[in-house]
């Protein structure tokens, strides 16, 4: 999407060489940075200056690429598998993308392979972007039905960052707002903050910036209150992982705003590419595990300091221990509808089965 | 109540003197103040060195004493009512403690004025000292009869500051925690961080770990998850302006917790001196107008740094803007209770009329 007068993906090839941004360095300095060998593309993963899991998926499939220009044997292609896989131990998508390199790769002539694992990773980067653009023509068909509703500004709450930071290009949430951007709609964000790592604040205010969509930043105890007043007309968010029976997993104080939603008749929506449906779960608020991560993300923020630099202050007293669970998990009956690749389904297991009856039991 | 080895309350006389704790510098250091003229008192108000409506008009009521050493004219008194009348506009309760004050002084020579004026204030001190204490002995009935059924740790949820820093002592909803502490029932308190303004885990934050008290940091939006899994036993919130029907006008974000301790079948008390009620107002959420304060509040936040200094740090671009609504309100239905100095009344036009027959109508 744009930044500036430029236009970019989240990761990209330049002169033969692959480029990310540093998202550790957003919003506060927008810097590029080249991944020259396999070991930088390791660093880039496991330090997060790109994270979402399609990105890590398609930075992993890069990897791969960039390994293979260095040493194309068998043994180097099970050296950058055995590098790049330890990077973020749990992405579902970074397992995926290595394997279906792997797969791809073994068959070839080693001397073949550093040009096709690039043909090949840059195929994987371009069906995350075809995924995403199919999410954003279907959730626009929902936004331009409630601006013809309505007939002024479509205000759209979101959560987190699923933009196009998060994947390689559009986002899932933020698809259909790019889409009824272009489309000439009239929207405008309301950016959650998103505590305790401020995704909102930090990415997704950045990508409005940046694209010049209308925004405004509101900390996550806002929502209830915008919603009582008629100021949000409906909610997007994305999903780390879906349930059988449309439960979605998402960053932790996603199911306060679905029940604000529901208390407010405000529409509920999560866009979210489908091999995020797991669907070996049903129901999400007894079957998921819960990360908790260290409570020093909620005792420090983030940010701009006076003298430019970025750094981090403490909040809370250092007596005062912090609790950190990453996700919730948003009950199905909260959910007006799963926006994904192929259409809109009802958030139930006969919805979901309905519009994937290829995948159901996988 | 207690800090370190030491009691205090959060305005006090010693040796004659007044003194404060500047609020804004917690949690990161304790200043004691002392009030020495009518102007110091003006600035502790006017800067939020002190906060919260009871301990404002404590404050105030003290401004008056400390004016009358000066000047314990007519002219000395109707100057330190305008002085202080000025410092924060919309404080009721400071309006009404220097109404109080010149109701009780006026009558008198200006040679009795001075002593008369710093027992007044002392009085007006005791009488909130008083009512809070009685909130917290019938919420401590709450807490006991969950510890009793229960047989275990009671987790209770809270958010904001409604404790002993925004009243003189004991807090409105922090009251039944430290009598429930004091009487020797296990309880562990998760503490809101309540962004923008960080209260939670500025004040609640200090005042649990001065005092002793099991508590965890949380982010706003964790507390749904909380419910979700049982790990929250009750909600006791304070409230800033309560309607003839319990509608509740609190900080930002109350309204969400409020939703979640109903979609979990969790008790949500709100902890209240009954002149917090405005009877001529029913529907909170149509008739109270919502302060829109300066969305900096939103953009930045404060905390300690590295060098150990306090200052503040921005999250966001520099092209986004904020908006920061200040209080939301609490729908009457999702209320358990309100506690007050005279019990635990419905949250209901008939629950409290029948608690104040002698109020309702004013």
């Amino acid at each position: 999407m744009k930044v500036g007068q430029g236009h970019y993906r989240s990761i990209w090839v330049e002169d033969g060489a692959v480029r990310i941004i540093d998202q550790t360095r957003l919003p506060h300095e927008f810097v590029v940075v080249t991944l020259g060998t396999l070991e930088e593309a390791a660093t880039a993963i496991r330090d997060m200056w790109v994270r979402g899991a399609p990105l890590i998926g398609a930075t992993a499939a890069y990897g791969v690429a960039i390994a293979m220009r260095e040493d194309a044997s068998d043994a180097g292609l099970a050296r950058a598998h055995e590098v790049l896989v330890k990077t973020r131990p749990t992405a579902v998508n970074l397992r995926w993308a290595l394997e279906e390199m792997a797969r791809f790769l073994m068959p070839l002539a080693p001397s073949a392979r550093a040009d096709a694992a690039m043909s090949r990773a840059a195929g994987i980067a371009d069906e995350d972007v075809a995924i995403n653009a199919a999410i954003g023509t279907h959730g626009l068909g929902i936004i331009r039905e409630i601006a013809e509703r309505k007939g002024g500004v479509v205000n759209i709450l979101t959560h987190c960052n699923a933009g196009w930071l998060a994947t390689v290009d559009w986002g899932t949430a933020t698809a259909p707002i790019y889409k009824a951007h272009l489309a000439g709609i009239a929207v405008h964000v309301w950016v959650d903050e998103t505590r305790p790592r401020n995704q909102g604040a930090h990415l997704t205010a950045w990508e409005m910036a940046s694209h010049g969509i209308s925004h405004k930043l509101i900390v996550d105890n806002a929502g209830g209150h915008l919603m009582q007043h008629g100021e949000v007309d409906m909610v997007i968010v994305g999903t780390d992982r879906t349930t059988a029976q449309g439960d979605v997993c998402n960053k932790i104080g996603t199911y306060l705003k679905a029940l604000a939603a529901r208390d407010n008749g405000v529409p509920f929506y999560v866009a979210l590419p489908s091999p995020t449906i797991d669907w070996r779960v049903r129901d999400g608020v007894r079957e998921i595990p819960i990360e908790e991560r260290s409570g020093d993300e909620v005792s420090f923020v983030q940010g701009k300091l006076a003298d430019g630099t970025v750094g981090r202050l403490r909040i809370s007293p250092e007596a005062t221990p912090a609790a950190n669970p990453a996700f919730d998990v948003t009950p199905a009956r909260l959910v007006t509808g799963l926006i994904t690749e192929r259409g809109v389904a009802p958030a139930t297991a006969d919805g979901l089965a309905a519009m994937f009856p290829d995948r159901e039991g996988q």
